[in-house]
């Protein structure tokens, strides 16, 4: 069997459009742009409807990529996984993180005993408008992890630890089109919608690892918040109109350096389970040498829609000056950089059915 | 030496105006309406300068407790000290901590090798615009504080652990007032004085406490953030033009159930000092049985003026969406509320000279 | 027939909790107080569903006239019509406007030729979440209206200008409450609620002016934009459970010395409109004699569903920073001070199904 | 002497980052690159200092035109003068103006008695952080604006309608640079300090025109709101360090299709003002004839610094959600909107010694 080597590598940023950090990488001979399989970042937008910094950054290292790839920028866009989380409110740091994938040299860090961290990339097709947040996104996200499991040469859901999906959002736009077609969207709202998508992305991501039964479907995404995934992190992005899923996991067959584990919160203030995350890749919180081990902590947060967190009220449902996502995505971000002891942690907000409602999954990347 | 019993109950609000948790208690007989010292409140405004929460929250305790103390609602604002910091961000819960204070019955609770928790309340005279921000404000400050001192029957300043402050800020009109007498004001934005009453405020605590030495005046507020107080808390509204200042501490002459203990945060995420400042009152964090004994956190949080968090940027200071107050409550509350496993905590913004900058602050009251 | 004589009072405020200005007419006698009949104001909160300045506003209202009408604060809210409408983005000024009935004397007034202001009010019951944005809101809403009409003495719907709406909106716990009966409110979201609260409710004013046919009902509401009413304004809050209605109109049996008229705006750029609404009571925009005579301008403003005026994109909508409400208050607030010369005009946010889609109602109060 | 034409060409746009109108023009011999001289935008980001909608545009469209101009994108950013105005609240629609330059043939359009549209451009040299706001940026804008005055061929200064400055505003990072070399910046607020760019920047317009003596200087900005510039409309943007002159007004030497006037807002419901700036280039507002001459509007709006229109308070100052600029360019893009007829107008915030406090310039430019 064919193995693989994958680097991860964590950039700071100093705006979005700055890649200026990847070059002195690429230029020193540190990473080799063709190897890079996937980007994850956090940009510094709002996470809404119209934050364009997921975009421009995107288009900025396209831009750069192209040349150093002699591709044209759309089709670095095609090969290369990008995913931009936007919001990096609180103590969240800007920064990117790069996920490389390169034929491991015959002999090299073979132990069959022991699995890495491997990561698989796959795209659903375009959908339609009307599509998003239903049955359609659905089917064709399991499809799509099922195809990213692969990729990453992963056989059990076990070792299975975060997946990441891109998903499309609507705009007044898209609900038009639709409607001109005689389609109605599952709602009219932009920022609802993201919900939707996100929502929809993450049943599918469940159904694909067995975590619930084929009877879910579009009838329970933002109604029954029972079935979830432990793993699921779904972003919605204005810039794109199908799911991109990064799949990341161990593997028997990667000789990285690195390993990933995860835990999932039941609430956003459950620090245990950050504890435990950290613990399941052998770090320690609240511990300096383990942080010098801790490449990234990936993690999902939203404001429990009952209103409330451990019987208290919160007012992030309430607030019409501050989305709940941003609010989530500060205090989440707040608690794991504590515990860290950096703000540059991919924290991501809106995590319907990405853990139980109010929660969400926490993974942890981390130097074997 | 006379000796007092100090309470301290911490009570959920359903909004601003909501008095129903507090009447409940006064009408059962727990709470004695006429021993109530002082109240600190979180209400869920945005904490800046329009957050007409604090005002009308204030507003409802004092109508309501006019009928039961035979006191018109004016008079209720003079004899009882209220805090309202504007401001629930993320996981943080909408709630009132009423202090009460009453003669301790001879011969209870008298044990003079322990400290036990007292408080003292002082008021400044009212400012003019223009002393706002200046050497008028922390010289009246620190006089305030030694009187607080007094009045909480505390003699070292070394059992001082936590220095609550209301400050007035400065609003078009109070700007313009101070030009009409040919008058500058520190700063013509409202927004902006915020930062500079509480920073003058602090280093007038810092003062009365020896924390720093004579020579620090208004020349540094705001610009040397060297100087600063380990135990002042800060809170700007629009509803006064003096300072109130509520200090606790630990006293012999207290016979109170209740003890508290602070640390200082270093930055927005210390962890380990919210470990300690927990430690210091016998408590542990992430520890349920720990957390029953907890009554409230006691914090100030602030985005770092120097733009980074050990050495990672942060996008606080440069967010023209959302102000810097309102993301570091929600990034420093959600740390607290992991530690201490309830979002009922009393995180305040601004903490300019509170603490080191981009720290703070960090008191525990605990039951002893 | 009894004839009643109807002042319209305008005054400027401090903040949500300032009542100086109604107390000085009173205590200066040029404002009876038994007399009021009803209060719409502008307050500065977000106008979205944590914008207590209208509760604050009503608390301090109820407040201060609880001593002169020898009532219970709760009592004379049940007594006056108070609708708070929140925001006063860009240049509207806060301010309150108090309408006053009282029995014109014999033989005063009376012009049977000539048709005066006159006002009616009247209240729906209170309303179970569930109801909120459904027909039984809608119904209860006409009948309501009805009554209005009666109590204002005016029997042509052509005599009614201006239909104004205090309804209520969801929260968590409301929605919590339905659920906990097993029933589903037409959405989980706060913010929406007041969408599908005001729609239902202009709907209900509709059919109570023959403007619409039976048929429309609770499908029509936010998803048929064709039926509208030309005269309803729609105000969501917190702070009640039913529909509170305020009827403006001209009658015959009225002998006060103002008018009203209206006009509907097409979009939110409608100038011509404007002006013609200033027209219908005799007025000219743009000129100072004319504005002297201006008491107020009634006005409803939105986003249009489309995301386009005239053909160009807006980016109300997909704002994730800023509701499109506020937008649409700045924008039209902007237009109607223009031509008004004053800020201190009543433009009111979010106008489902209150004049066409994207536009709305504009009523004018002169000196006649 | 020498003839140039000038082009205006107004394109709506999709996005920051949408070109597409842009090179459909270009793609169907409408429009020549190599002729574009500046490019005036309109992008739909906050218009703070976290707005990348203004770097992300500009980089969109220097990556477009760096093919067809055979130049780098750096160096299409060096020879056209790309001027992004972040904001579109309310009813302002996202667009570009292009301004195009070309020799006039040869006796084409030669009638000396007749002033058409003429544009000139200038380059200040970068700024060091501790210069913006100060007499060096006052003193090199001046020199800018009288290069562009030559480059547009432009003589009197009477003839100059509306110079639009694009200059820089401070980080955190760069007033750590400054404070690392020994220097104070004007202010370490980074929203603060785009008003302190405006301001000086245009003091050195107005010193250049002749509206103010030579004596004001630094110590005016943002303290005296007596000395203004008539014309002048700056915008701060954190993507570059120098200042960019596009000055427009009208030349004998231009045989431009198009004329440019101008009046001044003496407040921001100065509907006079607006009818008189369409008056002054043949137009009447409220006619859809005069509209379709239209081409676009240029204006400033600010909230006015004293708290007040006409007597009334407004509430854009003490506003800690929504900044002012928003505010106010919400307020008075309603207001030119309603009498231009269209969204697509170029109305910018900040208008700090641009117009009288509280007012702003606005230029029209029509169809001749």
């Amino acid at each position: 069997m064919h193995r693989n080597s994958f680097d991860v590598i964590r950039i700071p940023t100093n705006g979005p459009g700055d890649v200026s950090g990847l070059m002195a990488l690429i230029d020193s001979g540190a990473l080799e742009p063709s190897s890079i399989l996937a980007v994850l970042g956090k940009t510094e937008g709002n996470g809404g409807v119209n934050d364009f910094t997921r975009e421009y950054a995107v288009a900025a290292l396209c831009n750069v990529l192209s040349s150093r790839l002699k591709l044209a920028p759309r089709e670095v866009e095609a090969r290369i996984a990008f995913v931009m989380s936007g919001g990096t409110e609180g103590v969240l740091s800007p920064h990117i993180t790069v996920f490389t994938r390169s034929p491991a040299p015959e002999g090299v860090g073979e132990n069959p005993s022991e699995k890495r961290l491997s990561v698989g990339v796959a795209h659903t097709r375009d959908f339609l408008p009307e599509e998003i947040g239903r049955d359609a996104q659905i089917e064709e996200t399991t499809k799509a992890v099922e195809a990213a499991m692969r990729d990453a040469s992963i056989d059990a859901v076990s070792d299975v630890h975060f997946v990441q999906i891109k998903c499309p959002l609507l705009t007044s736009e898209r609900v038009q089109d639709a409607g001109a077609r005689g389609r109605t969207t599952v709602t009219a709202s932009g920022y609802a919608s993201m919900g939707y998508s996100r929502g929809a992305s993450a049943i599918g991501v469940a159904k694909a690892l067995g975590e619930i039964g084929a009877e879910v479907g579009e009838d329970q995404v933002l109604k029954d918040w029972t079935p979830y995934s432990s793993v699921a992190s779904c972003s919605a992005g204005i810039e794109l109109m199908h799911n991109v899923v990064i799949l990341i996991g161990n593997s028997r067959l990667s000789s990285s350096p690195f390993t990933i584990g995860h835990a999932v919160m039941r609430d956003a203030i459950d620090l245990p389970a950050v504890m435990r995350a950290l613990e399941s890749v052998g770090l320690s919180g609240i511990d300096a040498q383990s942080q010098s081990r801790l490449v990234n902590v990936l993690a999902k947060a939203e404001a429990s829609p009952d209103g409330a967190i451990r019987g208290l009220r919160h007012t992030m449902l309430e607030d019409s000056d501050i989305n709940a996502t941003r609010h989530a995505r500060a205090a989440v971000g707040g608690l794991i950089a504590g515990v860290s002891g950096t703000g540059a942690v991919y924290v991501s907000g809106g995590a319907e059915h990405q853990g139980p409602a109010g929660g969400g999954p926490v993974a942890v990347i981390a130097r074997a």
